[in-house]
């Protein structure tokens, strides 16, 4: 994949957990990139802690810091009103679900109202076809999640938890599929590769730059074929 | 499938969540019917009120009733060590996990040892192939848990909390599967097919005692090639 997807037609972006690691290089990478969207909502559940965010914030207008707790249904709430008010026409055309996914079927009815608006208004020169131009959801699953390649996975045979949830998380973005596909709002889980974070450790192959450089681009180029989907970072299918 | 598999050679089977629905069938059907295994743990929330469960174990001497919570961790050691001392040589045969799978990693921590200790001993004439009357851990999963069936399912569209809890259910089977292999202990997960319980609804084409007389016919009959599998009530493959 090239990096020459463009992400300037798509209006706005709200990345979840964006304090550090993959989401705080989501933000980074769409606010420095050729391809800015228009408004780039970041949540963190403290933002106050989330320094390197806030560097970011600071130096790129575009971007919008607000407090969210994804398993707080208060924090929620008040959540999405701060985000109905800084998206007031336009709704929301791109979600990426990047933080835990305990609530995420709340999480979404929350934000559902904007990604709605978004849709109903089409993409790019009002175009009804699907894509991050007009309404999106983004999960950040993992290949961990494939109950298919688990079989040989030995090396994180003890993630259970890990494992479960990010297919269980693939589960709802394929309910979810199913569910926002007469709005014309795009659903399709994504893996960004084994990354050095926190989480992933020295060892993993990818830089958080590399990873996510070619997320976004697969992401930005997402269209209809791709909806329910589990791709990778480069664009491959994955199996469930 | 027919009805002629050999549960006699099955020392033991421990079945969860038996005070109703299918987790009772299985009890009832495992007791009455020509391929009884030597001693069925039959597990429920509380007993004293599993009216029906302690009917059936006062006609059948080889039914023993024993309280476990599967949520809470005192339940479920204090039940392991019962079932310990029900199971003093010969260890557990076969789990049947078909209550609630929100503790699943920790419930088979428990009975673990018991399962090991089968294992070691080998099945019928001391085999060391797979099979439940070795050892095998059975997890009761849902089609609905299919990532890839689920494109379809519309007329359930709105059960997300069930879909993604059987698909991590899947998941942890793969993932015992895949740790439990050179133990010896076969792990699989069933679809027992959509069933007349309070769950399933009056609708369900099947009634208790067809679906757990064809899915006790599968798991008795399953071999080394099922190990890791994700089968339905009759016996076909179903896809992740």
């Amino acid at each position: 994949m090239s990096g020459a997807v463009n992400f300037k037609e798509c209006g706005s972006v709200l990345v979840t957990g964006a304090s550090r690691g993959l989401g705080l290089q989501i933000v980074e990478s769409l606010a420095s990139g050729g391809f800015s969207p228009g408004k780039i909502v970041a949540t963190a559940r403290n933002p106050e802690r989330a320094q390197k965010l806030q560097e970011l914030a600071s130096k790129h207008s575009n971007i919008h810091v607000i407090a969210l707790d994804v398993v707080s249904q208060e924090s929620i709430e008040k959540a999405a009103a701060e985000v109905t008010q800084l998206l007031p026409e336009h709704g929301l055309n791109c979600l990426i679900n990047n933080a835990g996914i305990s609530v995420s079927a709340d999480f979404n009815t929350a934000f559902l109202p904007l990604l709605r608006q978004a849709a109903s208004r089409g993409g790019a020169g009002g175009s009804r076809s699907m894509s991050i131009q007009r309404a999106a959801v983004i999960n950040i699953s993992s290949v961990l999640g494939s109950l298919e390649l688990n079989w040989k996975a030995e090396t994180f045979n003890k993630w259970y938890p890990y494992k479960a949830s990010k297919c269980a998380l693939n589960m709802v973005s394929r309910c979810m599929a199913l569910d926002l596909e007469a709005d014309g709002i795009l659903c399709m889980a994504i893996h960004p590769g084994w990354v050095r974070t926190d989480m992933g450790g020295c060892e993993a192959p990818l830089s958080p730059e590399e990873s996510i450089s070619s997320t976004l681009s697969v992401i930005g180029g997402l269209t209809e074929k791709d909806h329910g989907s589990f791709l990778d970072y480069t664009g491959e299918v994955l199996p469930w």
